[in-house]
């Protein structure tokens, strides 16, 4: 097998809404090899990540992706890592790559699991894959009624662990914060999860992230994700190293395992969040999952978009039974629910299982799909460098 | 002054060769505030970059560069500081969009100089300008009688400083290796200060780079860049251990300061090399070379493209006296050299001096860019995003 053709389908709603809503549009990637067809995902800003799939070259290690993807052998695990090096090496200046290739990564993953009648999460050496606590993720609202009647929404609707995030947090004062954070735990009830999510609001100022740590204290907050700007990891650790239970979240920007691993290394987390979609995809993932087991650290997917990232996502810690916790796209746009006919839908304890299906485990959904294709073309000199292609 | 518009220039050559010369195409941005204009130069992949500043929405984290700079006011240093900050969060989630920035800012230095008559090394709190040694940058041949050749012809330039790379270096043996160094070392001669630039090529293994080691110091080599990914902070640190006399430099896919700092304090180099087309401008690249200096790590400029890139990436280190050598591009390809009227030529003593003059200080030439210039469309949904503005 080889591969063919690779295909981007940039979806997107209408309108998009200055909101911290991940699943407003997506770039879906099918990948074609002898007959077979694979599916994956890229993380945000679909028409820059189809930019980079066929920008002409600026040099030889500055090459459009779909240089160094097309035509490669796929007959295997080793190929894919393969193919990944390659895109290393040769798009190393072109920084958009990272995203480019997570998407097309999932999709070879995808159709080495058709081809060989396997689930991605055995071809990665797990013999089953345990069920993961989904949390509802969320933003903060403007009041704390507003959060309090989200996170009791989102109890109601039986998740057990919620995540508050963004908004007004860490933007007024400690009384404001206290507030909509005693409002949260309310909302989930004593028994709930709690996890909080400040969206780099301190960007490097420990003294200010650190004067929240006993408010969080006081509601038994599990995780304090990304008090600081993704690469400050000096500020990481000198906040872990004051946040007593409250241990510190980050990683969802990794655009590559070293990234991931740094984070542990340097900023000391105790959750590293990965995003398939940016990191390179499910190999890469998975060698941070491996890393983070090893080292006391707990892996958790970063996933706000649909459920064919959401299944991808969840593939590099399948088989860690103790990595309990999975972020889940709690009331996605409409989107991102149409896309697929499969869903991982909770069960009845409100646990999240994968398909135990060739690949990904996903049935697309083109109908629902062809409803919210934005048509890109770019050229060059007045030539068609990138047209859509049709479904 | 606020900032009326910000337009992309995308020149290339006529073919763009599957070589490591990264002076064959440019994307120079031009700004212009109240009727000042300024010139900068993104690194890189113009396309994807230009599609970073248009592409739609995907989320209140993922806005198109274009959205968060236009009509920004730009009266101080801290105006520009306060863009790239909103550049950070707003734009957390594109990418691209550090490399993108990273030329506006520049152009945002050079109007600021412009309107207050100052050379943009002065508004960076520096007296003077400090002449650099500039080294020739070139590719290992083929042969060792072509890396002789090469070195030869760059020392016969006046180069007192070469640096060679890439090509066949660490993919054969480890005597061609050693025929490779010696050559370059009889084509400086004994004097001359030699730069190896291994290119990557080691990815993360320690070992396989650290065999190099004892040939690199038997040719007197000042540093060792790049044997590993740019993220391997910890093979960096393993070699570093290792490396004696000879050290290690490393830094210019940075695109933010906290990879310099991290390259700095984790992997231990000795030269950190920041690319003011990546790292978000000369801001930060200014604050790498503050905590560089600091820690007794010479900073020192990645350019591989035009004079006016070249201007900019001087500017951060330019009052740091004992900061002697610069990269400069020793043979650019036409479309780098055509740009600007103004070239910072080496003077009788074989330096390099930044100009005394408002801004960048750099007169840009319309017509010798008008004959390299690409046109790019993008459209959505049949509307164009983005046209090719006319110079």
């Amino acid at each position: 097998m080889s591969i063919d053709a690779v295909d981007f389908f940039y979806l997107s709603m209408p309108k998009v809404e200055d909101i911290g809503d991940g699943s407003q549009d997506a770039l879906v990637v099918r990948v074609s090899a002898d007959g077979v067809e694979g599916w994956g995902e890229c993380e945000a800003s679909p028409l820059v990540s189809i930019a980079a799939f066929v920008t002409p070259m600026s040099h030889g290690a500055c090459k459009p992706v779909r240089d160094v993807v097309l035509g490669k052998p796929i007959e295997s695990a080793a190929d894919i890592a393969a193919i990944h090096a390659a895109v290393e090496m040769e798009c190393m200046d072109l920084l958009q790559a990272a995203h480019t290739f997570s998407g097309i990564e999932m999709a070879l993953w995808d159709v080495l699991g058709r081809k060989r009648n396997a689930p991605v999460y055995e071809l990665l050496g797990y013999d089953k894959a345990h069920p993961k606590l989904p949390y509802a993720s969320q933003l903060f609202g403007d009041t704390p009624a507003e959060t309090l009647a989200g996170c009791r929404r989102a109890r109601e609707a039986g998740y057990r662990a919620v995540k508050c995030g963004w908004g007004p947090f860490g933007r007024g004062t400690l009384a404001e914060d206290r507030d909509h954070l005693q409002a949260a735990r309310e909302g989930i009830g004593p028994e709930g999860t709690l996890l909080i999510d400040a969206g780099q609001i301190f960007r490097e100022d420990v003294e200010a992230a650190a004067l929240r740590i006993p408010l969080l204290e006081e509601v038994n907050t599990v995780w304090f994700e990304e008090p600081f700007l993704g690469g400050a990891y000096g500020a990481y650790a000198g906040l872990a190293a004051k946040s007593g239970k409250v241990k510190l979240a980050g990683g969802e920007a990794s655009h590559n395992f070293h990234m991931a691993q740094q984070l542990i290394d340097y900023g000391k987390v105790g959750f590293i969040q990965i995003d398939c979609g940016r990191i390179g995809g499910i190999g890469p993932a998975k060698r941070a999952a491996d890393y983070a087991a090893a080292r006391g650290v707990t892996y958790v997917n970063h996933t706000f978009t649909s459920h064919l990232a959401l299944c991808a996502s969840l593939q590099p810690y399948a088989g860690l039974e103790s990595h309990r916790i999975c972020e889940y796209p709690f009331a996605p746009k409409s989107v991102a629910w149409d896309m697929s006919e499969t869903h991982l839908t909770p069960d009845g304890d409100g646990l999240v299982h994968l398909p135990a299906a060739p690949g990904l485990g996903i049935t697309m959904n083109p109908a629902g799909m062809r409803k919210y294709m934005v048509d890109i073309e770019i050229s060059a000199h007045g030539k068609a460098l990138y047209r859509s292609p049709k479904l």
